[in-house]
């Protein structure tokens, strides 16, 4: 019984006869195989990865367990196709509020074709990417069970300023009630999603120490998933701030050196949380209206 | 009373009426502004920074002083020309081995021209700036008072592998005499050297925490310079192990967002001499014949 996935933000999406991934209740993800080398190269990734004890296990945990690879009934209808099986990364999430960032300033391998690195190239300097050493590819904040939320759409988030990527990474820890991005963000739980030991900036900050010194893969145009749940942040309750690492289409041989576009990435994403944290009790007071008027390439995709 | 420097391993260099720096002996080196806009950028830049009270002083002392700028009969005899007029690195040096590092994968800022962005992209994919995140760009590695020193041609050094950078990073801090890079470094100074509170690594590290930082300036292109005395250590005295950084044509303000491409390098450079320091006392094993194999690319230019 498989279904179409609630809390999907960024790639490809099933529904309206589209192929793109789908859930079971069984805490499965099924993402189908991209038809050309990217979807044999996820896979080979996901195996490799899965049997590499070279990884520690507070490493480990920040990836999707990996079920290996079933073929299902497509979500477009074109029959039975491969897909990966993996960890669904909501289960026992109602509404989860998510950000996908998809890490580095170059998204393309060193050793990948010409054609593909020139598309690349444009696109991280059309982006964030070579400003930023990230972009966002896809967002979903809620207000809590009552009020529904709010989906950018990935096109109006991903060429974002520094200054506007601030104001998405306070709204994304606000009580505030969206229907869009707000100028005057309350940071109201940027102490309990970002802060603390269990908290996002901890998170990052152990992802980066092992990217410091881990030398077996680069990972190219992977993204970081962030995810926690306004409702039980709205009452009191653990949040259940976490990361995930999603996306291996891309990842190579690190043959002895640090991946270092990741990390400059990282650390850069690293360096705005940390400042919403450090500054003015996590809501800088110029967060003001300033803000909020370059803020018109965002469009409100409410869904419901 | 200005001369030829000796101790200059990359750049352009003075000497057969070439166009180059020249040094004085009250300790300033004068070096003659690029034609085009990276001198008047380089002038800037030393202006901007030397005035800037947002930099720390531990932070600074990495950074040449900078004494403003001077008309100097240029080194190819044609006449008065503008120079930068800064410290002599070298001074109080007798025969100082060094290293320059030009650091980041990427050595273009994302303003550049498209032309110029299209030849430092492809000079950083031959070079070994895409893989390893620096590229050398030279060396001069003396073997102690009597026996003259190997210095490498730029070219030469510039796209070594990773394999290839350990062994020259390993050659660096041995007491072996070179006539050419030895196959089995003793790798007998690493600890003097590159190890201790106050060597080459530790510098490098406090560096890196600025870097992660910092958003008020990005350094592209720019370079470390790693320093000591051979025959001090030699002698059992300490090496006067130093890095600065130089060559300062291509920063560009931070905005609000850290050197991610200048972190990722130095990074990646550290987790290479952190390597040599914790591998086997120094020294490890696999530095053998296979090594030195590898090793055709280098030229063997010793003048002395």
């Amino acid at each position: 019984m498989l279904k179409i996935p609630h809390n999907q933000v960024a790639g490809h999406q099933a529904g309206g006869g589209k192929l793109g991934p789908l859930v079971d209740d069984a805490g499965h993800f099924y993402k189908p195989l991209q038809g050309d080398e990217r979807g044999s190269a996820e896979v080979s990734f996901y195996t490799t990865f899965s049997l590499d004890t070279r990884i520690p296990d507070h490493i480990r945990k920040f990836f999707p367990v990996f079920y290996g690879t079933q073929l299902v009934e497509a979500s477009d209808g074109s029959g039975l196709k491969p897909h990966l099986v993996l960890q669904d990364l909501t289960l026992g999430r109602v509404n989860p509020s998510i950000m996908d960032i998809k890490i580095g300033s170059r998204t393309w391998a060193p050793q990948a074709s010409e054609d593909y690195i020139e598309k690349c190239l444009k696109k991280d300097r059309e982006t964030s990417s070579l400003l930023l050493g990230f972009r966002l590819s896809g967002l979903q904040f809620h207000s809590g069970n009552e009020f529904g939320f709010w989906k950018s759409a990935r096109k109006s988030v991903q060429g974002l300023s520094a200054e506007e990527i601030k104001l998405v990474l306070r709204n994304f820890v606000s009580s505030n009630t969206y229907r869009e991005l707000e100028s005057k963000p309350d940071c109201a739980f940027a102490s309990v999603i970002f802060g603390g030991p269990n908290g996002i900036l901890s998170q990052l900050l152990e992802l980066k120490t092992w990217f410091e010194d881990q030398t077996i893969y680069h990972f190219y145009s992977c993204s970081v998933h962030v995810m926690f749940e306004k409702q039980l942040a709205l009452e009191g309750k653990s949040p259940g701030a976490e990361i995930k690492l999603i996306d291996f289409a891309h990842v190579v041989e690190g043959r002895g050196v640090i991946d270092h576009n990741f990390l400059g990435g990282i650390s850069s994403l690293i360096k705005f949380i940390s400042d919403i944290l450090t500054t003015n009790d996590g809501c800088p007071t110029r967060c003001s209206l300033k803000d909020a008027q370059k803020n018109e390439g965002f469009s409100d995709n409410r869904t419901n």
